[in-house]
């Protein structure tokens, strides 16, 4: 992907309004419930129903995307496990072993795996796409993570992906050993919080491990001005499966549908994303809200509200897939609930 | 129902036991996740295989049970609804119209409404089951709301749904207008809290209609002692539709099934269950809160986490029913999940 293709792209996502705002809400409010009860299943609704029309579609076909990539920054201790795990749960998912297989499978999800920048040899994983960019990146308290070419390049792989797949939604998923420290960069560059804020224990490192994450993520940051460009950030601190996330919510965007946020990793995915395209943050939904403590704060800049609050902290879009019945859920108020003129229920007294 | 045999239902009750807490916890710790990574979801896996077994089952017959009932205490100007909107309703739910329906439409499961004290004539509604003990409580704010014998009565009810529907998984789900006043004075005779931390809005009243509200749990509250038995707390100031719900409960720990709890009308019934069978409160658990402000008072009482922030104030069961899946999911990990040593995936490296 070249960088014009890349602006073209961003030029081509608009504003969702397959319905109004008002048409959505006056339809909401004539239905037999008391006015504005469900809370923010209804918030849902109407920001599915400028999406997807009113009613909107059923999400028959869901897909959550794991962007598999390994980091450089590995090698500085900042992950309770080694980078070879990014590859073997590249498998785990392809045998149907993780947890993002157990909760697909209820939600009735497809769960597609993409090596876009996995450290290791698939070998015959047929399950697995195969797109690797390079082999992880590069350490970035050494120097950039990638160059230009290889974000755009791994921005691309995202952007293909929702072309071939086809999805009614997608949700965010990803696997790298050493990524929350990938992530803590971003986000703490994006949304301007200290480091320290924004960084945490991840898959489970002490004390010392957070300290060190700290230390790799501000020797990364200090190569970037003030206000970098989102491109830049990607490619000094980045990862390619925070890159490959960056693709999969533009051509979310610009395919009209639905994407889940999920949680530290993709929330740094999604952060960019909107930096670089405002209008995809109207596609944009929060599952979860993460144990890891930049979560929130992400969710925060971002505008989104989670619908759970289950402590989890474990990536490859498990929140994500939690999710589309409830995304569902909002969308079946619009389709399926009767007016109270239709039902011939009375109003409220006052 | 007799008094005896309350009693003995509620001696039948036991502890889940068909796993050990460290067996399952050693079952979770082997998978292929951090440690813990999956949060709550662990916790609710672990609390599930003690009722089902580890693995747990599938939740294959999931179903809302709707009690409805009014409440002579609506008279008082309590609701923002008139009193017939119970029965109207009721006829919604029967014509698969309300947010219950479209909800559990999504959640694949069945609605079962029930007349346990609607005060109106549900005429041909073949779909709601029929076992009216009154036609809505007493004015509690004058006179007891109901008879020893019409709690007892409204009780068995609950327990004779779960016999006769033998779900896998029941959520519970109630109707009845004024039915926040009378679990506003449960919820402040069992938790202690002061009537004014557990009243709201319910529907939609003003802060006068609130006011109304506290001056009518007081007076009822006025006839009870200090510690009253919660069969007398019922009969004062409880409602027809939430002793139902007892019912269900006590009737869905002594079969062993997981039981759902939704919103602040639910958790009023759970308080009272709770009381009256502590064993009882291993087989709940909670959905989402909702926006009443009293419904976190309860959960906190009981213990429970709820999953699911959606400031939702609707009830008919309607978290319970975004909860099928939720806790399904949590079920799966133990059935599905691969562990470290099956799928070949190295450990944490200190």
């Amino acid at each position: 992907m070249k960088s014009t293709e890349l602006e073209s792209l961003i030029a081509s996502v608009s504003t969702p309004k397959r319905a109004t705002g008002q048409e959505v809400q006056a339809h909401l409010d004539s239905l037999t419930k008391p006015q504005g009860s469900l809370g923010a299943l209804e918030t849902m609704a109407l920001r599915l129903a400028k999406i997807l029309g009113d009613p909107p579609a059923k999400l028959a076909r869901r897909t959550v995307c794991i962007m598999a990539g390994d980091h450089g920054v590995a090698e500085e201790g900042v992950s309770a496990f080694p980078s070879e795990v990014t590859a073997q749960m590249c498998l785990n998912y392809e045998r149907s072993g993780a947890a993002i297989n157990a909760l697909a499978g209820i939600a009735g999800a497809q769960v597609v795996v993409v090596d876009v920048g996995v450290d290791g040899d698939l070998g015959d994983a047929r399950g697995v796409v195969s797109r690797k960019v390079r082999r992880g990146t590069r350490n970035f308290v050494k120097e950039p993570a990638m160059t230009s070419n290889e974000v755009l390049e791994a921005i691309a792989v995202g952007v293909d992906m929702i072309a071939d797949l086809r999805p009614d939604v997608i949700g965010l998923g990803e696997m790298g050993i050493g990524n929350t420290t990938s992530a803590a960069a971003i986000t703490a560059m994006v949304t301007g919080k200290p480091v320290e804020f924004v960084t945490g224990p991840g898959t489970g490192v002490d004390g010392a491990g957070v300290s060190r994450k700290v230390q790799a993520v501000n020797a990364g940051l200090s190569r970037l001005g003030k206000w970098p460009a989102p491109l830049d950030v990607l490619a000094e601190v980045g990862g390619l499966e925070i890159a490959g996330m960056v693709g999969l919510i533009l051509g979310g965007a610009k395919r009209g549908i639905p994407v889940i946020v999920d949680g530290y990793i993709t929330g740094a995915a999604a952060l960019l994303a909107c930096e670089m395209c405002p209008a995809a943050k109207e596609y944009l939904f929060a599952s979860h809200v993460s144990q890891e403590p930049g979560h929130a704060i992400q969710l925060e800049h971002l505008g989104l509200q989670a619908a759970l609050h289950l402590e989890m902290r474990l990536g490859e879009g498990t929140g994500a897939a939690l999710m589309f019945a409830i995304l569902e859920s909002a969308g079946a108020i619009l389709r399926d609930m009767a007016t109270f003129a239709e039902a011939d229920v009375s109003g409220k007294t006052d």
